[in-house]
């Protein structure tokens, strides 16, 4: 059922944009109201598909005129609700799918504008044909768009060295809740105009824009890369191992790490997995290092004589590297298996949090044990981005416990203490996944009064109807949510 | 003469942080109500200098109840008059310069916090004893603040390689309007709970907010440096130069181009100077290249083939690598020269543009002989950051012109002039130097309405009674000016 209000919006689109621009049939728009791990669902009455920014300009003038809320979308990856709209079908959604041109690739100035649409997988493999890099990679890269990546600023295994898509965003275009277009697309080294909107856009989440297009940086291809698997004792020798190798090369581009049980875990349930090692130890680490120059000293040997201190130091107790590609690739899966190997586990509530680096190895150990400690029979574990201060950090469920009860019971009090912990180190309880509608209300509990207040005040004034995205990432005020 | 609401916050500060927190002698004030380059004057009863974030919180807090403007002022040394208070003596001007203490200075992990008031040369020195470095310089490393830095995201001579101060700060601390203070010092790889508060005050020239602190990047410290004289024919040569340099190391932490009338001015000025190259060039280009690496190839080592091979591409026409710190440093005096040898060559109006770097050749020379047909007797020249698409273009008066008519008369037309170029260059009409009260009628005029609307929407929404740093930056609209 749409509004009044919905069906003026959805025929003008109809009648301005074409038959392609409008989806109202509902067993088109179902796959688009519930998140990948369906957890959200929501409802709309129609999706919208403009084709050009000028389009989106239109179509958000006009709900703005009338007040109806829009929720944009990408691929539909993400984490946290970001994407989904209201349960109650007050907002159309807006599907950036029909914006997928790649307008520029300069590989003399190392930049390229995509617009919303493009996915990921595809304008990796651009760059990758015009000789260089974009170096942000995830598992959701044949699904995700720029315009999705940009709005979470999203992270994923190669942030050590390049950064989140924050430090790759050169610029934006975006459609502003009043309609008007902000471009920002020119990708100046140096622009002191005030205050940095391109920056402000960039993980907004939609609530303050709607992300049309993206200036990126590129890097220069990869002319050699190395993988490692390395056993060692404990999160802080791996820190150490670390800092050694940053200290030495700019080489190291992912450092991962994992605790033993997560890896016997991935090697029970994943077929085809197996253990790069042969002994025992209780904590694993995943690291690749690449290099651009094809005369730099080869990544492998580089890796071969650092891990060789690390034993002289007795950070690390055994380590491989990988001796080909595709045992490069297979040490890789077991990483990104993780997931996919603790859903068959049970239950497990799940928190994607940060903490400052030197922070961590402490953090992993303790942070895990008071978890234990106050929920018995559970099973903390923590992996992933040990070099970015970003570990995923889970609970397991105790054995045999009723699943639905366990979630809506015990579940919002192990989140409750895992976030207060985070923020009692100085840490951020949304380290790349974004805050959408599952950290909302936690992000208002646990941040400043003054953040508050600061976020509150950048979202009404520049978004006085509230109707991008509405419910999302900040908790309004009780009278201006009423609205 | 105080108006009662000034009277009582000045007697608040003398009272609750003592005698050196207040200065009311007209003499003492003096020097800091006038800019360097002696274009603003403004005034101001008082110079309050807080001790301590708390202090600059409770400050505000009553600033704002009171409705009292307030201007931040860091080492004066900025050259757009954003911290010279409005010549109505409305404002109270609030020094940083009690808040001098390195908080912290963690070279493992590669971050420093400095309160506001930290000068940037002692900063610098501090990195080095802690054997990393600071990669942000400017003439003005014995007076500017990092308060200062952070508030107009200060760049320099090595912004090539490791960007502005909006890539170096890794957090914020600063007291927002309401007297509330944001704690973002914590230096989090990854944090996405919503709008970025650091970045937003980055480049705000302090009307969002008093930055109190900030947490900075250092990297690896210098292992060694080669610096280079090329003479070359064309910005256009200077750039393919540039572009080869880059694609084949990642040591070029600087690439500044000079004109060569520029030069002849310095040589015929500044005593001691002299040409590196003995023949004539129409351009050159000066050339630093570091590394932190003692086993990589030297710097000098690399440049000297590199430059080789532009020879024979035909681009440089001759060069010279520094033999010594002593040469190294006399090549940079030339560049450093700039600013003195144009003042004793008469009148100038100047700009600090920027346009993409792939641009900027055509742009220099185009732009050039425009203003020179546009202004008969004038002399257009460019000079500065190639590698950030950032010049200086000055245009200098006919000889023999009245110097006050020409200023008055002459000089805003021509910038006029420039800033449309620019603008229609897809540029920026403030590159490094920010907006104060130089541009900000010129940014209002140029920036999209979109734009404008935005940066009103935040600094009303922030600051609604617009008690910092009053009449800067953004132009609003006469409505709320007037209020």
């Amino acid at each position: 059922m749409m509004t009044p209000e919905q069906q003026r919006i959805t025929a003008f689109a109809a009648e301005r944009f074409g038959p392609k621009a409008v989806t109202t049939d509902p067993h088109d728009i179902e796959p688009w109201l519930i998140d990948w791990r369906r957890r959200y669902q929501g409802a709309a009455p129609a999706i919208l598909s403009p084709g050009s920014t000028e389009e989106v300009s239109a179509l958000v003038a006009l709900a703005n005129d009338l007040g109806v809320a829009l929720v944009p979308q990408g691929g539909n990856t993400g984490m946290v609700g970001g994407a989904i709209p209201p349960a109650d079908g007050s907002a159309l959604l807006v599907s950036t799918r029909r914006m997928h041109r790649i307008r520029r690739m300069d590989a003399d100035a190392n930049l390229a504008v995509a617009e919303a649409g493009v996915i990921l997988g595809t304008f990796r493999e651009a760059a990758e044909a015009a000789g260089r890099r974009f170096p942000l990679d995830l598992g959701a890269r044949g699904s995700a768009t720029i315009g999705g990546l940009v709005s979470t600023n999203a992270g994923g295994v190669q942030v050590l060295r390049f950064g989140t898509m924050r430090a790759l965003v050169a610029g934006v275009e975006a459609v502003l809740p009043d309609g008007s277009v902000h471009d920002g697309l020119s990708a100046l080294k140096k622009d002191n105009r005030g205050y940095d909107l391109n920056q402000l856009l960039v993980g907004a989440e939609g609530t303050l824009g709607i992300v049309t297009a993206a200036t990126l940086r590129l890097v220069p291809a990869a002319a050699a890369r190395a993988v490692a698997w390395v056993g060692l004792e404990s999160p802080a020798k791996a820190l150490s191992l670390l800092r050694r190798l940053q200290a030495a090369t700019d080489m190291v581009e992912s450092f991962e790490i994992m605790p033993d049980d997560t890896v016997a875990l991935v090697l029970a349930h994943v077929p085809g997995t197996r253990l790069p090692l042969a002994g025992t130890h209780r904590w694993h680490v995943l690291i690749e290092a690449v290099t651009s120059d094809p005369a730099a000293e080869a990544p492998a040997t580089v890796l071969e004589r650092m891990l060789a201190e690390a034993f002289e130091a007795g950070l690390a107790e055994d380590a491989v590297i990988a001796a080909s590609e595709a045992q490069a690739e297979s040490f890789w899966r077991i990483r990104h298996a993780i997931s996919e190997a603790e859903r068959s586990a049970g239950p497990a509530v799940q928190h994607d949090i940060s903490v400052p680096v030197e922070d961590m190895p402490r953090f992993m150990v303790e942070g895990g044990a008071e978890a234990e400690a106050r929920f018995p029979g559970t099973h903390a574990i923590a992996y992933g981005h040990l070099g970015d201060g970003n570990v995923h950090f889970h609970v397991r469920a105790p054995k045999g416990v009723d699943r639905n009860r366990w979630y809506a019971e015990d579940a919002p009090h192990i989140t409750r203490l895992v976030h207060d912990m985070v923020v009692a180190a100085g840490g951020s309880i949304s380290a790349e996944h974004g805050i959408g509608q599952m950290k909302r209300d936690e992000l208002a509990r646990l941040s400043t009064p003054a953040r508050m207040a600061a976020l509150r005040a950048i979202k009404t004034a520049l978004d006085p109807k509230l109707i991008l995205n509405p419910g999302k990432l900040v908790a309004l005020a009780p009278e201006t949510l009423s609205k």
